[in-house]
């Protein structure tokens, strides 16, 4: 008996998806989800997507890809300090199988974080990717953003730089596991630590999905300050260092962006940080980033992946 | 000077997009978009993926199919009877015009409708698609559904039927403008009308994008009844059948699913939906669609478009 494209999706994505938010009134199934919020808090939203061969490569497993993807977005609310709620996940499909593997990768990040698989789409055509949207909820006018940074604030760090990106190399250069290669295949969002973070105060982080330098980038423009960081604070400095020597641990370390740390900044009094984050830096007067190693200026030379880079 | 990825999101899309909603806290630019809802209100949201060759003929042009697809989104939240407040916009492009092309259309759509622009992602890679989300509001308790039907309701239809899909035949045949084709190229989301049916207090509503009969057999199955329609009574049934006689203007009328109508029902006596809508049918005790021309059942063959059928 054929398949249709009904049942497919209720045998990928919705028997699989194993959570329902209690602030959900409609979910999958109508033409669109209805939801409630809890009063005194607002509702958070950010989406992203995925394409193979462009963020992960062509012979990467689709389910880890899809899972990588959804955790990914994931990111996205833990950088605003936001609690996950719902995810919409639009699928395009090579085939039915490519969509059978993206369906649990999915569900599998999904039931990890106990987010609900509220809606999506799925098509066929000559490409496997995956949009995923997500929400999620926080206490009113309590949204880390970019734009907060204040001189003299202390920036920090919390996570891995570069891991996943040298995971990345190895995966393309051959090598099919390895340490570094689940730091690239296994993508932890912060969910937890930037709820936490929110909750003692912390007004200014991103998400490092580009490189840390990018990222960095992204709060010294919003912000309006010099982004001073000190490459020999990153806490897994070393262990890159001895793998791949000063100058490449460097670039994998500041450009490779796939670790989905948190970089945020705080005024130095604020307590309870050293147990959570590493300290890597200081927002100063002024404008862009600079990156110290041993005292002296670090040369920058690429800053992170650009789409429709000319 | 090289243009980048920021720098291109930024002139392709939101420097075009006009519209910030007045419950906005944060838009485009972090990590997530942030939201306040009204009190009594809920949260509604869809997310939709179009892709070239596949929703649209490859050698249509970029800048509709991607107004199209903003609106076929819009349409879902048509159907609960929301107000459309925001959409988050993902776009694989094939190159930088690809893309200009596909943000014109979007913030056009957009901008027509006062929708903000909350976030969204690009990508470059080997296929034109987009990726909608949208959201909306309405009051508590009060959405439109698929399960809602009653048996010894009346089932209305607002809009067109087979107009658009016979326009993309006619544009696939080689044919590029005409009455027909633009019913294919400029969707009508009912945005406006789903909210007043909504207020006159029909709770059981669907957006025919799948085809008349698939759609209203969303809503038997959903609500456990019998849909049954009679062909003369859609508003276009008459020009359709000058146009291509009755077996084929049945088979468009009933199985294209492009033209973005609202299908639903209401007790009979509910007043004011004359002046709206058209009666098409009832809905009785049983299950499934059933189809009449003339007093007799109509033999239905192809019941709309089935991604992965096999």
């Amino acid at each position: 008996m054929p398949i249709g494209e009904f049942s497919l999706i209720e045998q990928c994505f919705v028997s699989k998806a194993m959570h329902q938010h209690k602030h959900t009134v409609i979910t999958n199934g109508d033409d669109a989800s209805v939801h409630n919020l809890p009063s005194n808090h607002e509702l958070v939203v950010s989406t992203d997507t995925a394409v193979q061969g462009v963020h992960w490569p062509h012979d990467f497993p689709l389910e880890k890809a899809a899972d990588r993807a959804v955790c990914a977005s994931l990111s996205d609310l833990a950088a605003m300090g936001a609690d996950a709620c719902w995810a919409w996940v639009s699928v395009i499909a090579e085939h039915k199988e490519a969509l059978q593997s993206m369906g649990q990768g999915v569900t599998n990040a999904l039931n990890r974080y106990e987010v609900e698989l509220s809606g999506g789409d799925t098509v066929h055509a000559a490409l496997n990717s995956l949009n995923i949207t997500v929400a999620g909820i926080l206490d009113k006018g309590t949204a880390m953003q970019r734009n907060k940074a204040n001189i003299g604030d202390k920036v920090w760090f919390l996570g891995q730089a570069g891991l996943a990106a040298l995971g990345l190399q190895q995966w393309l250069n051959g090598e099919k596991d390895g340490e570094f290669i689940s730091h690239f295949s296994d993508v932890f969002p912060k969910i937890q630590q930037g709820r936490v973070l929110r909750e003692l105060g912390v007004r200014c982080c991103i998400d490092v999905s580009d490189g840390i330098i990018q990222d960095a980038n992204h709060i010294a423009k919003a912000s309006n300050v010099l982004m001073e960081l000190d490459v020999e604070e990153f806490p897994n400095w070393q262990s890159l260092c001895e793998e791949l020597g000063t100058d490449k641990a460097m670039q994998v370390m500041l450009s490779g962006g796939e670790d989905y740390g948190l970089l945020f900044t705080a005024p130095t009094d604020m307590e309870g940080l050293d147990a959570l984050a590493t300290c890597v830096g200081v927002s100063l007067q002024g404008s862009g980033v600079k990156v110290q190693y041993k005292g002296e200026d670090v040369q920058l030379v690429k800053s992170g992946y650009d789409h429709f880079a000319v």
